[in-house]
């Protein structure tokens, strides 16, 4: 064999692919450009203008079309470009096989427990009401709580909660967390569990949630939680809008037992223009917006996994299909 | 001397008049319980209800009417309820021998650390922008800044200044800190001076003005100032109205060159109803709400300034009435 070709072989075996399915263009290009910076030798395509479906063995991918997968025969790895991964877990198209992978990005968490922290502080400082003052030209200085008075309960201590209740604790909140299995949290107290939960609900003046959305946290946010809260609590939900049900939180709020709400996430986005969300003044809404995962950062690990599915070895930070996160 | 007489004089030296006056009633109610919480013995009296002036020696108050002190021949101390004491100093009819001193207390500088961390992120996570669109029921998810990218220069790490830029520092912004004399600040970077003022504001995509009301300090957020900051720089004044020249504001506002500003704190309290910044869509108004100080903490300081003026040992955070502050 001559030396070209062996060359050529090489090169033809060092080929690299990867496929972006998402419903935003220029997210599906930042990422493009992430990867490419970091490594020239590799292709990006975006569906649906990728071309040469069969040879596509590593997709990235979020909120996918429910039959995107169908057309990829050798799909091997789907990576979500976000923390969520349900939409692609769930879609009816992947094969089982498919190994799902998740980005877990320190950037991504910090940006989530900075967003909740800004919500936090508009609630206990009182912005939420200053913005709707000034529309209505009205000086009205109204009393505020100091971190140090506020209790906030965050449900979901994984990755994401914990990084949340590290910033809060640090800035001098009163935090305690909550999840289903046992954890640690340095000096935070924790509970787990069912049969701890309403002990941990009497503990939040706000509580946040960041549950990732299974069988056993649809609908979590309901009446029966809401009433176990302090009466005048908080509710803040950065986790997903399947786990709240409106009307309970509509009703309790209206009754006076919340104080109000910020809401990131919803049943369906953008949210409905008909939904009583957008009428309620104790309503905070705001665009799913809590952590963009930042490709610049994320790209390494996607590299490095599309090389560990070509070499055959264990892939970072892989989804439980079974637990769905 | 009989001793039912000696314990009458005793008591009779022992006998303890504060006089509070300030605008709000709430607020002189609310220091009054304060301190006879701690010390039964003090006969709290709120101005212009108040008897026996002859006898008042020492006063609490905070943005008092001009002729107020003239009343009491024997003033001896005015304690601001407040960190401003720019009312207190300049009322004329303060004679020059009273000792005026100020609060300076951590709950507070607290305090004003958070709600400047909360003006912050709701700038950088768009929440101002995002509680305007919930009212047009828009749905529009903007980009962000996290706070590794953001970078705030701190004019004025006095008490209160160093607070917040330790408080950032913590939460991950990128701190600079400027003011008249030289001054550390553990990692963070300072300057100081006139002649490293133009460097600092250059280090500022958001400037926070926490600086004492003095001569130098009028006017000083001027177009000049505004003009040497990053393009698309955000202005937050905690400091006093008067050091922001509101002209000029508004004109680097609408000529792009600043992208917004929150302000607490303005010329004339509360904002004239035809005041054009009711109108801004750019510009968030506060109603001086950054940091109230903390009665039932302040009380004991107060109780032993009271003490040091009766022993004639020196007051705790006496002003410089001629620096003004």
């Amino acid at each position: 064999m001559c030396r070209d070709f062996s060359i050529f072989l090489e090169k033809r075996e060092m080929f690299k692919k990867i496929v972006i399915a998402c419903p935003s263009r220029r997210t599906a290009e930042k990422w493009a450009a992430a990867i490419t910076e970091n490594d020239q030798e590799f292709e990006v395509e975006i569906y649906p203008e990728d071309t040469a479906r069969e040879k596509t063995e590593f997709m990235l991918s979020f909120l996918p079309d429910p039959e995107v997968f169908k057309h990829y025969p050798n799909l091997k790895v789907v990576g979500s470009l976000g923390a969520g991964v349900r939409s692609i877990i769930d879609n009816p198209s992947l094969p089982k096989s498919v190994t799902v992978t998740k980005v877990v990005q320190k950037e991504h968490q910090k940006d989530m427990a900075e967003f909740v922290l800004g919500l936090i502080l508009s609630h206990t400082r009182r912005l939420f009401l200053y913005t709707q003052y000034k529309a209505d030209k009205m000086w009205k200085p109204r009393s505020y709580q100091s971190a140090f008075e506020v209790k906030v309960g965050i449900m979901g201590i994984g990755a994401i909660g914990s990084v949340i209740a590290q910033l809060l604790d640090k800035v001098g909140f009163q935090v305690t967390g909550w999840s289903r299995s046992k954890k640690e949290l340095g000096a935070i107290r924790t509970f787990y569990g069912e049969e701890q939960r309403d002990v941990f609900l009497k503990t939040a003046d706000i509580l946040v949630c960041v549950l990732p959305l299974t069988d056993q946290t649809i609908g979590i946010l309901n009446r029966d939680v809401f009433e176990k809260l302090p009466h005048g609590a908080f509710i803040i939900n950065v986790g997903r809008g399947k786990e709240l049900v409106d009307e309970d939180l509509i009703a309790c709020i209206d009754e006076g037992q919340l104080s109000g709400a910020a809401l990131d996430v919803f049943h369906r986005e953008p949210l409905p223009q008909d939904h009583p969300f957008w009428h309620h003044e104790k309503i905070m809404i705001t665009p799913h917006t809590a952590g963009d995962t930042h490709p610049e950062k994320a790209a390494l690990e996607v590299i490095a996994n599309y090389k560990a599915m070509k070499t055959g070895q264990p892939l970072s930070h892989t989804v439980d299909r079974a637990k769905g996160y």
